[in-house]
């Protein structure tokens, strides 16, 4: 029976060879093309669930994407950890601006990263977290180290909405019955800094489409005459803020949780650094909502971006058009307490109020989710402090992340159980865009940390 | 000796036939990609010129396009016409909007155009509009009807702002010497309504990139502390328009030439129907600049339009990203005594001005030329307006155009002639567009009434 600190010093390379292997499957689940890929990625995690230990292992078919379920149950009496991930990955867009092919895993040393970090897409987030989980299960089952139940679901439309997840997780209450929820899909402080976020945003994404006159107009005969899709959507857009960078969506504000004074000089303590931040972005000033700290307006505070806009003529050279439409991709995070689809129906009925007559509009919903929160007072968090303390050497710290898991609230509402953010990446990871990296340093801690979280939530529960 | 009228009866179906093979060739001059294809077009009209009468043609080459030159000098006591014309077109862009391949022209009927009209990029902007002066110039060699020197300028860089032409025309001035400028590049207000175009706007067009974080973010991570490239270009060029949709760059109204009350009241009597103008764009309202009526909006006023904007995940499916830049191209039209190159200073300090500090922004210029107007007592138009009334059988109404030819000023300012705006497109043509087409009716009419002006024209000047 060797302990994980030792297991892991014996297996290590065959630990990043297996990630590397997965990492080179190009599982976009965004693009059509990629879908044999992606259903590749969803084989290949099986497998090694199988290998780590699970007794039970199974692809189950959805609308869309397979779900991977599996499961070592050693005692119905023991508590039951459900663990969550997803194996597919966001696109590579824009590749040109990769250092290395994304799906042509390579490790470098960085300034964060010295004993090194694996670069491709998906190596952060989500396939190098997830695999931590697999990792750990394989050390608890080979050395009989194994303390309670566990289950596992990973799936493969996570960047896409997770679409058919909902279906599945109603449809599979008992089959997914469990004690706590354990996720690796978020980041900590810093490597010093360990973090265990206590709370997410929520997610409204829809697609606007602003359609003038029935065809591409030149813009000699017609400019200045009639309405232009792009000039009208960009002052739609720019008229979703007011001066002071607030939402001017009517009731956009109106469920918000508002923190205490005290919970947020609490957030303040957390260590940051503005010129470091700016440094890291190549920025002269930060930009956000007035009244708040960097920290609290991509944590705490509800946001509006546009993450995509095009229209008319956008090759080389000039042509003097007028667009017959233009099109923009528009996403909200959301804080505690706002309902995701009742924002999806403000922002619709909104944009569509504030059109001139000279245009028309189609607001289409993509996809969304509610924000979320872990008591700290919770045996699972709890479990995840010790266990932190164990391999850090210090208590973590509680912070709220400014990113989404939708599906976390889901879990709540039909399993009835809490879920523990476990974050082993950091910020500067570049997740979702080029030049996506993971330290081993980070990775190898995961796995390290899993196993002892196991233990103290088993003994904590009995 | 035959008349034009018979000459075009006998010989009709061959200009229709000689039209289609040099739309058959995409001569794109704004995609590199078509070089190939710009230069053997530029190679087929030479040899047409030639074929029509020319003694000497010669293709002239410059840093971009080869410029056709050709001649046909009779006596140097007698007037010259300078034609001009281009043989470029733009690019066909969107591609799936065109009901046939915008490079197989097909021959149909429309309400319009009863007797029918060529489908294909470039038909009426301006192979077809220019073949009609090598059809009209064969018609006058062939039956000795040729009463004055013509010589022909035909560039393949003009939807790409005529970049060479400036060098050539003012290296050759003395090859060039002319008493009258002829262009076809513009259209006439309906078929039953002829007129000359006798005022073009000037055109400023630029390309704007803005940069906010070194490279693209994750929105959940991010979104809310760092300003986000597209929202703030939406921001920028929504405020270059006030409530009333005046342009707010600070000074560019200054030297806008403002017509009198009779003028505008003149302008007004050509024949508008409102109605119609919205059916035939399926739009419920237009949308223009306050106090001014849809054809002064086009015509006589000055007007800003984004030709195209495109930043950030615009492929299928969601990506919930802030993007690093974000880029539009806009195009501001000009009106007389507006000059193009102070306004593009203009526009480039104010734009530079107004954006915050947290993101950076490149103002690119791309091309322009300044405003035109052409008296009504020139013999030229007198010529033009004789031969109208020759072959409709009534007067030609004068207008304003809202088009560019940017290269007009410089004909004036470097050869110190007049140009004549002889166009016999509709606005309805879709020039610039999908399924851009020319009457049948009009391209044979114009043959018909060039060789009027040519008769005129040398009458009045003797």
């Amino acid at each position: 029976m060797k302990d994980i600190a030792t297991y892991l010093n014996e297996h290590k390379q065959r630990f990043i060879d297996e990630l590397i292997e997965l990492l080179k499957i190009p599982s976009i689940s965004a693009d059509p093309a990629y879908k044999g890929d992606v259903i590749k990625t969803a084989q290949a995690v099986a497998d090694q669930l199988k290998k780590a230990g699970c007794d039970h292992v199974e692809l189950c078919e959805t609308k869309g994407y397979p779900i991977i379920y599996g499961e070592k149950m050693i005692d119905p009496n023991l508590p039951t950890i459900l663990v969550y991930g997803h194996y597919d990955v966001q696109p590579p867009d824009p590749v040109e601006l990769w250092d290395s092919p994304p799906f042509e895993p390579v490790i470098k040393s960085t300034k964060l990263h010295p004993d090194g970090a694996i670069f491709a897409r998906g190596t952060c987030d989500d396939k190098g977290q997830m695999y931590m989980h697999v990792k750990a299960l394989e050390y608890m089952t080979s050395q009989g180290e194994l303390p309670c139940n566990v289950k596992f679901m990973i799936e493969g439309e996570e960047e896409v909405g997770s679409v058919s997840l909902e279906t599945f997780v109603k449809e599979n209450r008992e089959k997914l019955k469990n004690d706590v929820i354990l996720i690796s899909d978020t980041g900590m402080i810093a490597k010093d800094v360990p973090s265990i976020t206590t709370g997410l945003r929520g997610l409204s994404y829809v697609e606007v489409e602003v359609t003038g006159p029935n065809r591409d107009l030149h813009s000699g005969l017609y400019g200045g005459a009639v309405a232009n899709p792009i000039n009208i959507l960009a002052k739609m857009i720019a008229s979703l803020h007011d001066e002071n960078n607030h939402i001017t969506i009517p009731g956009f504000y109106d469920d918000v949780e508002e923190l205490s004074i005290e919970e947020r000089n609490k957030m303040a303590e957390a260590p940051f650094d503005l010129q470091e931040y700016k440094d890291a972005l190549d920025i002269d000033a930060v930009y956000g909502e007035k009244g708040y700290t960097t920290n609290e307006r991509h944590a705490i505070r509800p946001t509006l971006d546009v993450n995509g806009i095009w229209g008319g003529y956008t090759g080389e050279g000039a042509k003097t058009v007028i667009a017959s439409k233009a099109y923009a991709k528009i996403s909200m995070r959301l804080v505690p307490d706002q309902d995701w689809k009742k924002i999806t129906t403000l922002f619709k009925d909104h944009f569509e109020a504030i059109a001139p007559d000279a245009v028309s509009v189609k607001v289409t919903p993509h996809h969304g989710g509610q924000a979320y929160v872990t008591p700290i007072d919770h045996i699972g968090y709890q479990a995840a402090e010790k266990a932190y303390e164990q391999t850090f050497n210090k208590k973590p710290v509680p912070q709220r992340g400014g990113g989404s898991i939708p599906i976390v609230a889901l879990f709540e509402k039909e399993l009835e159980s809490k879920t523990i953010l476990m974050g082993f990446g950091l910020d500067s990871d570049a997740i979702h865009s080029p030049n996506e990296h993971f330290g081993i340093w980070n990775y190898l801690k995961g796995i390290e940390t899993i196993p002892y979280f196991y233990k103290y939530f088993t003994a904590l529960s009995t």
